[in-house]
């Protein structure tokens, strides 16, 4: 009965008036990515009339694997067995990049749209939606006074907040160059792994404030006055020092705002790549506010001192930090990162005072498999 | 010095090491779609491998228009002058729908994703992002002992909320077949529109909460336990009164976490489509709770009353419910509507029955533009 119930709508739909009514029927025909039960991926694309189709994609180093086609127009490609991870892809179609039209996960990741799929197993149990309790994530916005503009941010608040009137520890989570506010939730799956974490017992419950670190801009990329402007890695402000000086804004805002426990002991800064330089610069600048930091794949190095005089006595800022003992300095990077010679430097520098922090050395280079690992190794620290 | 240090990034992330790397450095090389300042629309996409490209979207009523090629590789298409709007559009290139790849601008419209554009004018200045207080806007969930789940929300409160202790008026907005709780905001630019209305004084500070009606679904696509399931329209238990049945369960949860006025001069009902039905019969069958009502393009008759009875008096519903006198009863359809008739239906039984309501006929179809309009038009309707 509600098949041909559903079969009639679609058949008033595709008359005369389609034209005016919203395409409510167009179910995909192609399944892609199929995920089998060896943990190959099949990718499929109907498209009878392009001369050639490659699949590109993390798993691939991005390179370009070359898709079949088969006689009825579909184009396919079989991996060998991948290791349980989310991956990136995107298709070469006759030159053009493209995301794939049968897949509607897509992430954007700095300047482009990918698609995107899970390999399940042990390492990615912690990115899936389960049956546990879920905290809340907001998209709220806050008056920043030093950067003269309201600016937007993203806040998790664990299970049972909004029921209760605990008090929370804070952890600053701050995103790497061309990102912004929601690159965390989207493609570090941070909802999931604290949902997933905080279940098991091995994450304090906790609130976790993702801001933007593109001091010029108010939120991410169509969310600002700016209205829907590409986004683009070069924005001015980033490394200049605007960003760790308008930090309290935030700070004050979330401690006004939110149940906070707002002292040193109860807050953490952690970041990658771009984000590492903010956690390492701001936690320095402010000696007195984080009690624990945490470097992913950080850049270390001021880029452009232009703006302010906080890049001036970086070892003076480490050691009025440290004289505060901090009760974690987390530093984690992968061995083919291109930042990793930044890393040793900046070790060596802490070594050379005397400053004791935990150093985690993966495999891999400056990219989301590791930032989630580092992630979720950092929070089970926290706080505890 | 800046952008020294910006190349001398991206040289070391083009060395040996890169395909270990994140794609950070991938700038848009083409710009798609360009708005005219007479408010035409030039779209591009560089392809020189491809044979035919085509635009396709609403604004063409899904036609297809032939883009051009250029000696250079470019495809190339303006359009006439277009009506402010928010359009959705797409690519066919060589037989194959794709997203634009110079547009990171996506929305999931039930089971494809489409590009979207704003042309500015009167009738788009509630979609921009202003410099106005913003609302904040939540991802939460809710248990619903009626469904035996864990469902998800996302809710939008006002301005001032957070800071504030006022108690505030709901209204329960409803997404159609095929949505979900993610489509008013994404699809239906609910936060700009309440931001800037109420920025106005057009329209009553109030909270927003926008459930997900497919009762067989805790969540959005790939929000769930399900993971990432491709979407699909053919969902069980959608219009058979499940929905309808468990909707206390919301009722309840809001009024118990939000700081709400729980009673029935202050509570909205709300939707579009299969949203307008689960509004019509939602407020039938609760009718002590909510005294406005708005049923845009709505689906009235029921389509499967396999599950409950509680379609079978709807007059008698619709008697109990206009006893008790509701505030505000609008009905919004477009002339094309495909469910005109239905609609028309529908007021000759509310005629019969000598029960006030509101009529407004539009233009056009069954359609994001016209459910956006009616959004405008009727919260500024309510509790006034």
């Amino acid at each position: 009965m509600k098949k041909l119930i559903l079969l009639l709508w679609a058949l008033i739909a595709l008359t005369a008036e389609v034209s005016a009514q919203q395409a409510l029927w167009g179910v995909p025909q192609v399944i892609s990515p199929e995920i089998n039960p060896d943990n190959t991926v099949t990718f499929r694309l109907k498209a009878p009339d392009v001369s050639q189709a490659f699949v590109t994609g993390d798993f691939l180093d991005w390179g370009k694997a070359p898709m079949t086609k088969t006689d009825d127009g579909m184009w396919q490609l079989t991996t060998d067995t991948l290791p349980a991870e989310l991956y990136l892809y995107n298709y070469i179609v006759d030159g053009l990049s493209i995301a794939d039209p049968s897949n509607v996960f897509t992430i954007r990741d700095v300047c482009t749209v990918f698609n995107y799929f899970i390999v399940p197993g042990n390492a990615t149990e912690l990115y899936n939606v389960c049956d546990v309790p879920h905290g809340t994530m907001r998209q709220i916005w806050y008056d920043s006074p030093s950067l003269g503009m309201k600016r937007r941010l993203n806040i998790y608040t664990p299970p049972g907040y909004e029921a209760g009137d605990n008090r929370y520890p804070v952890l600053y989570l701050l995103h790497g160059m061309g990102g912004d506010e929601t690159a965390w939730a989207a493609l570090g799956r941070a909802a999931q792994i604290f949902d997933n974490l905080i279940a098991d017992g091995r994450m304090k419950p906790m609130i976790v404030v993702m801001p933007n670190g593109n001091a010029s801009q108010e939120a991410a990329p169509g969310e600002t006055h700016f209205g829907l402007v590409q986004p683009t890695v070069a924005l001015p402000h980033t490394m200049d020092g605007a960003f760790e000086e308008a930090f309290p804004d935030i700070i004050t805002f979330v401690d006004n705002t939110f149940r906070t426990v707002p002292d040193k002991a109860h807050r953490a800064i952690a970041g990658l790549s771009m984000g590492g330089f903010h956690s390492c610069h701001t936690s320095r600048l402010y000696p007195d506010k984080f009690d624990y930091v945490g470097l992913f794949s950080a850049a270390i190095s001021p880029r452009d001192k232009s703006h302010t005089k906080i890049y001036d006595d970086i070892e003076g800022g480490l050691k009025r930090q440290f004289d505060q003992k901090p009760a974690l300095y987390w530093i984690a990077i992968g061995d083919k990162d291109f930042l990793y010679e930044e890393n040793r430097n900046f070790r060596a520098l802490l070594d050379k005072g005397g400053y004791p922090y935990e150093y985690v050395e993966s495999g891999g280079g400056h990219c989301w498999p590791n930032w989630r690992n580092y992630l979720t190794a950092f929070v089970q620290r926290l706080f505890k």
